[in-house]
């Protein structure tokens, strides 16, 4: 029987990822862990591939590669090497990669090196930074399908914005990552490429949407990734995957370029953001991307500068939110927030307790939001495609009203949406909390294809707050993080999920936390997370 | 014959208004002038109400105003006095109210006055500052209809945030304004009120929607005035009235407390902005209004700072619109254009042509937007009120398509919209100029219900971009502007409106031009209204 029609699509796709890839940096089957081995994590340290330079250099952060590169101790092309190496056999490892760059980055990075010898002066201050970017950012004359087999023989007609100003700052990209199908999951696969998993134990995912992101930085394929951010699409994968991840607020970041279902709907935004090894990073990448005022360009962004900053233990006061009154995370999770609390106190910062706001009121109005076409435009592509539908693609869109919302309806709920932001926003003025901490979701991580409840990060989607995760170096402990058999759950949809927990599952997931700041803070947010975890990690 | 139910309710509102007077500020019949006297602008001056003293303050600026106030050689009781006395008989001669607010204003002025007297200090930078504000601008306790008369049993629950802010700076708000039914008018009558018209020509509207706004400052009954702006509403009156006013970007000005059907429709934003006799005084207000930091409490605002700048002839290249390819103007306003480029070439300022970037396709982008619901909301409300319509309402909302939009065709919309901006953006870019140059209409006014292609400021609000008319000292004359009678209309449309240009019929109207600026650079759009009405009043 000849192979349906969406099928042919998926492999060619397929076939772009595999003729990208350079076979002398592919382990050969019998070199790679076993299938049962969950937790590869520190594989490629000893899996001899990659020098003890290489691995070096792949263990240190974009700011420091760009300090060595501007001392001339280091050149671009190792760097990127290094970063491909590694990234061909993160993807054996863990299946997050869609398209290798492998000539296209050396090419790159050459010509950086040709200009740091002429000139003794680096590019930018992204000079030689392997950056792996999510599939849906558009690369110019590239395939972006955006994990639609409709959309498989669309070619971007230019770099996305973000690309062409971080290239400038001379950013190398030398990845193109995976992602779910609709771009809805809190996981990671689609029909093209299949799952993509988590490198701390492959039973679990590496998050999404931003997945194939979370599995590259979490085997620090990249220096930096750059992912997407509607319900905790950066976060989730960061958080899942034991690095660092921010939430910006919406209209900061330029998005051009950046190929979506349903371009237009504007209530509720989709950002773009960082993934990185270290705030530094975060903060560089920023830097760099709002220091080229793209909002010359996409004038719908702000034009406000990135201004880093730096927060003190005793300047400010942190609200915990141990439980959202919806879904109760799990034993891992509070163990890591009381772990925080303590060494925060421990540092003398204000720690109070914070309770949530009505966070159902936040979920209702995501719920209409996301889809206001109950999701007519998704179900299109897809029809039009004919790939199989994946349940979690079907629960998400399940979120949105069964008919489309009216415009009026629509408006209604826009000003439900401002209303519910100001309130937000005053409670935490009112009570004198600067910023929150909570978890980035109810457990450490979720199984492949298992996760469903993304509301402790689309929380602050709903809200446009800042927010950014970051690893406690913790992780999930069987022994430790035994079941609560006691606890009674407050609704059939949380019994579903909190059933999910089952201790020996999340063995060895990261456990990450997350810090919220006001709208428009980020910058606060990002210092009030480097001061938090290095407190916490301390 | 009973009055039908609208008339009632109608009629209400006319007593509020009526009841708010101080009878002895009024004129008697005979010591008006006669209606058939059409320009009334210099009759206060004469007409003996008003002291030498208070005179002379009503023809002070705000910012002078202060000053003397802080100089302890005016009292904030004086001065609202005066602009009271003012206001009652400036709406004599042109139907600007629809609520006086004397006991309120004069105690406030009063306590003020106290302040200053025990501490030596303003209470802030507004201190008895005389502020007239459009009705739909909600006060705490008091009626806010809209101009619909379903609405006129809507008693606002508080302080809209501007009100808030500034009271707290010290003003003082004397007077509610007039608007046009719908708000979509480049005119201002409505059922309830009647129409308010222009002091230079009580035969020509004082325009709209903030049309009572117009007429306020245009005889300098207020200071400063409150309008709001979603097609020219506040750039509008304020040139037909020969004063300054100017359109932010949207989010800058706190807008929550505004009353406007159709709420929750992000698609084209009202924004809210002041009308004022002087550019040192929009400043003042703008100063004043983003000190307090809006986005504190309404946080969909952009956290920008207003930094007040200064801009030299030689620094910029301005670009005149002559014609917008859709609606030629009518020779006085082309001889305003002609008169202002050569005062700007003569100052050393680079002026040179702007060749608009498809303006039509501006105004098809609004035409969808402004009622993407086939104007359903506020064709109900009218309903429900059941007044007449006027042949400007059903002609505003005839531009809407006759069935809502989808959600997909808004969403297509926006993205139209959001390429729109950025074409023009970048065509400013590319092109080397700093600031257009434009008509604010077609014509120096319109006469009373005659207005009604409004997209010489229309264009700027589909683009978002800041723009402040200015008066350029000249006035409409019919000897010289006599009608261009070669001239072929390219259109029925422009058939239409270009066969309304009957010289006489213009006879001492100002003649005001619109300065435009970038995205979000509203100082600087308000600094290049200074350096160029300063060139070519001079």
């Amino acid at each position: 029987m000849a192979p349906a029609d969406w099928e042919v699509k998926a492999e060619r796709c397929r076939k772009i990822l595999t003729d990208s890839m350079n076979p002398e940096w592919l382990l050969s089957p019998q070199d790679l862990p076993p299938p049962e081995q969950l937790d590869v994590s520190t594989f490629i340290d000893s899996c001899k591939l990659l020098t003890p330079r290489e691995l070096e250099i792949t263990r240190t952060d974009a700011t420091d590669l760009v300090a060595q590169m501007g001392a001339g101790t280091l050149t671009a092309v190792e760097t990127v090497t290094a970063f491909l190496k590694r990234a061909h056999v993160g993807h054996q490892l863990t299946n997050f990669a869609t398209e290798f760059l492998v000539k296209e980055s050396l090419d790159a990075a050459q010509k950086l090196d040709e200009h740091f010898k002429s000139t003794g002066k680096l590019v930018g201050p992204l000079h030689g930074v392997p950056i792996s970017v999510k599939e849906h950012v558009g690369f110019k004359g590239r395939v972006c399908h955006t994990g639609y087999v409709a959309w498989t023989d669309k070619i971007a007609e230019e770099d996305a914005l973000i690309l062409r100003i971080l290239g400038k700052a001379g950013a190398v990209f030398h990845v193109r990552t995976n992602e779910p199908q609709s771009l809805m999951h809190m996981d990671c696969s689609n029909p093209i490429y299949g799952a993509t998993c988590n490198p701390y134990n492959r039973k679990l995912t590496s998050g999404g949407s931003s997945g194939g992101e979370g599995a590259a930085l979490g085997l620090r394929c990249s220096a930096i990734g750059i992912g997407t951010d509607i319900g905790g699409s950066v976060r989730i994968p960061a958080a899942f995957c034991g690095v660092y991840g921010l939430r910006t607020t919406a209209l900061r970041n330029p998005y051009k370029g950046v190929i979506l279902a349903g371009a237009g709907n504007e209530s509720i935004r989709c950002i773009i953001a960082p993934l990185a090894n270290s705030l530094a990073d975060i903060n560089l990448f920023q830097q760099a991307l709002l220091d080229a005022e793209p909002w010359e360009e996409e004038t719908s962004l702000v034009p406000l500068e990135w201004k880093p900053t730096h927060i003190q233990p005793h300047e400010v006061t942190i609200g915990i939110i141990w439980d959202d009154e919806i879904m109760r995370p799990y034993p891992p999770v509070l163990r890591a927030l009381k772990y925080a609390e303590a060494k925060l106190k421990g540092a003398g910062v204000k720690v109070v307790d914070w309770a949530p706001l009505n966070h159902q009121e936040g979920f209702d109005i995501l719920s209409a939001l996301y889809f206001p076409d109950a999701a007519k435009t998704q179900k299109d592509i897809l029809a039009e495609g004919g790939e199989p539908i994946d349940f979690l693609t079907t629960w998400a869109f399940g979120l949105a009203k069964p008919e489309p919302l009216s415009l009026a309806e629509n408006w209604e709920m826009n000003v439900r949406r401002e209303n519910y932001r100001e309130a937000y926003h005053k409670a935490m003025t009112d009570r004198g909390v600067d910023f929150i901490l909570c978890p980035a979701y109810m457990g450490p991580a979720s199984t492949l294809g298992g996760g469903q409840y993304f509301h402790y990060t689309s929380i602050w989607n709903a809200l446009d707050q800042p927010a950014a995760v970051f690893p406690t170096g913790l992780k999930s402990d069987p022994k430790i993080d035994v079941a609560d058999t006691e606890y009674k759950p407050r609704s059939a949809a949380e019994q579903r999920e909190y059933s999910k927990y089952v201790p020996e599952t999340f063995a060895g997931a990261p456990l990450s936390l997350q810090i919220v700041g006001k709208h428009f803070r980020d910058e606060r947010v990002v210092a009030a997370t480097d001061m938090v975890s290095k407190i916490v990690q301390g």
